[in-house]
């Protein structure tokens, strides 16, 4: 039993823990993109764990919640899940709890949601997202400003290769969703152009009994990706009004990221169909260079708020922060991890002169460290300069005042005695 | 089952979301409190959601893992709990993934522990926590450390009010496991003593059969509270070296927190036996006023490490953030909240001027939100004044040249005409 319980994963797979130089990094991704988000005017909020199943269930498709991890509440015997995606929860908090706050209403989140992977490209099972849902307007500027603040925070974070696919949930619904079109061939072709197979949508469309001007229009759906020109072909496809509607969306939203001076980030898909059911509008993709999967996305939903209470029409956006880290890294865009910029090493009798250095460090913001352990000074520099710590000061070393330290600078190895005051910058 | 469904709770007890207000209060404790640990020299790590039952189980007791939330991994079928608890996570991290890393490891950590509640006294399911490790020291000044960080943090946090009650694990150990003592006379004094329940103990020590000193220890062992005298009282009981070396102990920690002019603070819990069974040493609890439990505790706790392999000595801490937040905000010591500093109205048709001043006040770190909605203005202001925005831009407006913006005071209701420049601080 021992050997087999060994022989076996120390942690489940899909679970990251960020160790002391990655999670530096990872907070620093996190700081600089809730910084812009608040500089956007979003306010944070912080949704709890657990929500109930039959709750969600009002919002969502069985999809997500056969891939939720379920728990038993066990005072009320219901069945809970952990949080498996935060748009989801924060419409249903929008629709009750806040259904009466004033519009529009701005809110960001640094949080996880939590899945077993049905989907082979996504390898963690905790991801954990920063976001911002922008709740009350209809407006295509809203959708813009989704972009806009998309675009900031891979800028703020460094990222310097990325691209941004932007589609509408209604093109390809009004193309697909026909009453020609039953249940099952609309599930193939939305599969089929989801992976833009030209191929199999040709297979299916040619038993699907269509008009010939239909079936063309769908055949167009995998090749309606690149630039501005798109949309005149979209246009010239659309041959319904849901469609049309949505290519005229589109040109506004785009229309505004070109006053933005955002276009260049960006490349049309009409042809995306990806993402949850919620999706009614505008949705879009990131893609970081180096990075095999989109890093983030998000879209206009307006029919997920009502399906808890009070409607209300809501577009939002995520960054999945592992793999921005994951992509920032390859791109060389964090700054190197540092350890503490002291180590103080106290070799004398009276404590007092250490604990006096200690906090006049920390005082003026430095991070210094006890060494605590006795050991050889050569072992504590060591042990500094394996820990990245910037400088040693030994109290009490030998020939040293008792007001005065040695600092040893633990690049250049550099030592000097130094009075306590002079080091706290007290003339 | 729809009227069923309504009457039902929309979203589990004991799971709590934080709306903008009390978000912003909390990530305020929060960031008060890590800029501490960074200052003390600590590393943050950022512990996985999930850990396996078997792993976990070689480190704990029973009842915190039949207190903790199971779920299924679905490629192995093995069973896996969501955190419990931090440190023992940490634990298994410190004994195998940084079995090499050099010591002293000072580990620091904001993260949830998930449990059902057992303990009547704690509310929430999902524990909001911030903690610290230090690794690899068995010195007595790294437990002062730890109560050192400990009263720094609160008070930097901004409590006014609280006591740290400390105790030391194997003085109660070295009175209550006695060969002379079953398994279940041990549990019941255990409890008693914790409950501080005299006539209770007082009951099962006349049954247990015991020598009149240590019957007359144990009766002792409730009221071993108080300052420093007590060490003095607790000699004198203590008639085993386990029970002896602990007050030495205590005595060395306490000299250390008079060193650090911290033993205001601090009382003395000779009793102290809560915990899991996991502290070997020092222990501590944390106590704000106006705040019905403890907001955080921890200790030394020698030997968990080595349950999942390479042992090492270790001390620690954490403070429930939530419980904080609570005692911070019954004593006013947390800033108001504020929203955005600025909303931009734009009634002009040329968008580049509201995004040009947008984009300098973002710059030069504003918070600037838009209106986008078309409303009269007197509705955009009242929504200012709602959201606690304090000045709204209005551009575009009637009488105002198209490099000027109306600035509109929330608090004062003063307006007045200003050049965009002027308002970004250019000359």
């Amino acid at each position: 039993m021992k050997t087999n319980r060994r022989s076996q994963a120390v942690f489940p797979r899909g679970i990251v823990s960020h160790l002391p130089e990655s999670a530096a990094r990872k907070r620093q991704v996190e700081e600089r993109i809730l910084s812009v988000f608040a500089q956007w005017g979003f306010q944070e909020i912080i949704p709890g764990a657990f929500e109930f199943f039959d709750q969600l269930q009002q919002g969502t498709d069985d999809r997500l919640l056969e891939d939720s991890y379920k728990l038993t509440d066990r005072g009320s015997g219901r069945v809970m899940v952990l949080r498996p995606d935060v748009t989801l929860q924060i419409a249903r908090i929008a629709a009750t709890t806040l259904a009466g706050a004033p519009k529009p209403l701005r809110l960001s989140y640094r949080s996880s949601a939590y899945r077993y992977e049905n989907d082979q490209a996504r390898k963690n099972r905790e991801v954990s997202q920063v976001g911002v849902e922008l709740l009350g307007l209809e407006q295509p500027e809203a959708d813009a400003e989704m972009v806009a603040i998309a675009v900031e925070s891979l800028e703020r974070a460094g990222l310097r290769s990325y691209q941004i696919a932007l589609g509408q949930a209604a093109f390809v619904r009004g193309m697909i969703e026909r009453p020609d079109l039953g249940p099952e061939p609309r599930a193939a072709i939305r599969d089929a152009v989801l992976r833009k197979d030209l191929s199999q949508l040709e297979a299916i469309t040619a038993e699907a009994h269509l008009s010939p001007a239909h079936r063309q229009g769908l055949l167009e759906l995998p090749r309606l990706f690149g630039k501005e020109e798109i949309l005149d072909r979209a246009e010239a496809v659309a041959d319904n009004p849901a469609s049309k509607g949505a290519v005229a969306n589109l040109r506004e939203v785009y229309r505004f990221l070109r006053i933005y001076g955002l276009d260049r980030y960006v490349v049309m898909d009409l042809g995306e169909a990806r993402g949850f059911d919620y999706y009614t509008g505008i949705l879009f993709e990131v893609f970081a260079e180096g990075v095999g999967q989109k890093v983030g996305g998000g879209g206009r939903y307006d029919r997920l708020i009502g399906k808890f209470g009070e409607p209300c029409p809501a577009t939002g956006f995520a960054l999945d922060v592992d793999l921005l880290q994951e992509a920032l890294e390859r791109q060389r865009a964090l700054s190197e991890y540092r350890g503490p910029d002291f180590l103080i090493v106290d070799l004398s009798k009276d404590k007092t002169v250490a604990l006096e250095l200690a906090k006049g460090l920390r005082k003026r913001g430095d991070r210094a460290a006890r060494d605590i352990i006795r050991r050889e000074l050569e072992r504590s520099i060591a042990y500094a300069k394996e820990s990245r710590i910037a400088q040693v000061l030994v109290l009490g070393a030998r020939g040293a005042k008792p007001d005065e330290a040695v600092v040893i600078d633990c690049r250049s190895n550099e030592r000097k005695k130094l009075k306590i005051r002079k080091i706290l910058g007290k003339s």
